[in-house]
């Protein structure tokens, strides 16, 4: 064993490179697609107690019962943490979850998403129809390109955007570029004075601790103010996924929200608030003084 | 499949009955222990990325690499929230982790642990040394007793406690008593004025908040002061684990602890700190509304 797969009606989640020694097993209730887009290998299956699950690359990215917490918290963290966030950038994110809250908020003018890989959205919008349905929200624009190659772009034209969020998929796969140096430089460009990164680390504290110190110093070496918090989800290793925050003024408070969600805004979440919000930078104490001292 | 065993080399964690549809694996290195006590199966195997790890009935109890978390927040959320706790009884715990945080409080003069199962306290001596090294220190007692009937001798005998720690093994088993009213009554006569007891739930938001909210209901109809709040534990089905934590005296305030460690008190601590106390406590929205509106 070592690879993710199927047997006996289980899916089973494996890597021997990000989480050896350890697996996931779901039981599949039915097979919905599998096969090869351009880019990845792309499975989506009825599960018995997670509803429909997206897994690209072996890796699951989203379960129909559990998505509403990452797609919450890596969405309303850095808005909630900006004072009048209008124009927002999605990077990844095809199956549609970081729309859905992105345009929750009504300071927000504009989203642009940022998806390599169409046949994730084609899915989504298929098989995940609660997670894909901003699509064609009137203030959404999709755009079928690597990130990288928008964020120059971007850069060129001089555009600049108040919110960023990196939801790429593992860095084993097509989005490995989006852990380095050069990515967060293109980010900070593309960032108004006041702007808010955030981007998943596909790590957490009990996985890969190191390797999140290195991201970490890797954008302190770009961003003045850099955080971590992270989200509980059941179907990630580990139970929860690390989010990194980085803001461009000095200065900026991501942990406090600058802003609370109205009454209408709150129905509509099932995981943020503002006291969650500060609770998920709250780290156990071997892992703060890593990371923060 | 539907119940945990062995495959392939890999132990598989499984319940139809507590987590139907999903399952965790461990990749075993070595086998260490397996048989059947008295009272429950029994197996101790070293893991490839866990270190060793102790399973009960087929639910995974702890592993080397990440019982920490769940050990010291059972016991210091309690210490911790209690002005002056000198007098503590643990109920279970036989593989020594709480004893072990419990004496690294000066206040703490006597500790008495009730564990019905020798050979968890024989296994975990052996196979735990980490966890059970408080077993021989001098303010720690232990009692070969059914924690029930334990508590209705400490009644007759007018014994009363400044800090419970309930640490049972799951409802299934023998434990099963540990999660009705009748329970919570004993716990209460047991107590002294501003006594706090705290109870591992067996659950989590995640997985069966109704269940939560009927404990904490039944809970309500015996203490003033009732409050749920979770540890992460990877290891523990959907990451996290909830414990419910009850004040006897009305206006007991849990959530804040009311004392800080000291230097050398932080110093033995890897998960808790006082801001970790508090976060414990803040739910997702959905989990909240249910459980405190």
């Amino acid at each position: 064993m070592g690879i993710s797969g199927i047997n006996d009606g289980w899916f089973i989640e494996m890597s021997d490179q990000s989480f050896a020694g350890q697996a996931r097993a779901l039981k599949v209730k039915s097979f919905l697609h599998h096969g090869r887009s351009k880019f990845q290998e792309v499975l989506v299956f009825e599960s018995e107690s997670y509803g429909n699950v997206l897994v690209l690359d072996g890796i699951i990215q989203a379960t129909e019962r559990d998505e509403f917490a990452y797609q919450e918290m890596i969405s309303h963290i850095p808005l909630y943490a900006h004072l009048n966030p209008s124009k927002v950038l999605v990077i990844g994110g095809g199956d549609g979850g970081v729309l859905r809250e992105v345009v929750k908020h009504n300071s927000v003018n504009s989203v642009t998403l940022v998806e390599i890989d169409e046949t994730v959205i084609t899915l989504a919008k298929k098989y995940l129809p609660s997670m894909s349905s901003a699509f064609n929200h009137p203030k959404v624009d999709v755009k079928l390109q690597d990130g990288f190659m928008y964020l120059r772009a971007a850069a060129a034209a001089h555009q600049k955007f108040d919110i960023i969020i990196t939801d790429s998929s593992d860095p084993e796969g097509p989005a490995a570029a989006f852990f380095q140096k050069e990515y967060f430089q293109l980010l900070f460009n593309a960032l108004n004075g006041t702007g808010i990164v955030i981007a998943q680390t596909s790590e957490n504290v009990w996985l890969n601790l190191q390797y999140i110190k290195q991201l970490m110093t890797t954008a302190r070496e770009v961003f003045p103010v850099v955080n971590y918090c992270y989200t509980t989800v059941p179907t990630y290793t580990s139970g929860q996924l690390g989010l990194i925050v980085c803001g461009k003024k000095q200065g900026t408070n991501l942990v406090q929200p600058i802003r609370q969600p109205s009454e209408t805004e709150q129905e509509n979440m099932r995981y943020y608030n503002s006291q969650m919000h500060s609770a998920s930078f709250i780290l156990p104490t071997w892992a703060e003084n890593c990371l923060n001292r």
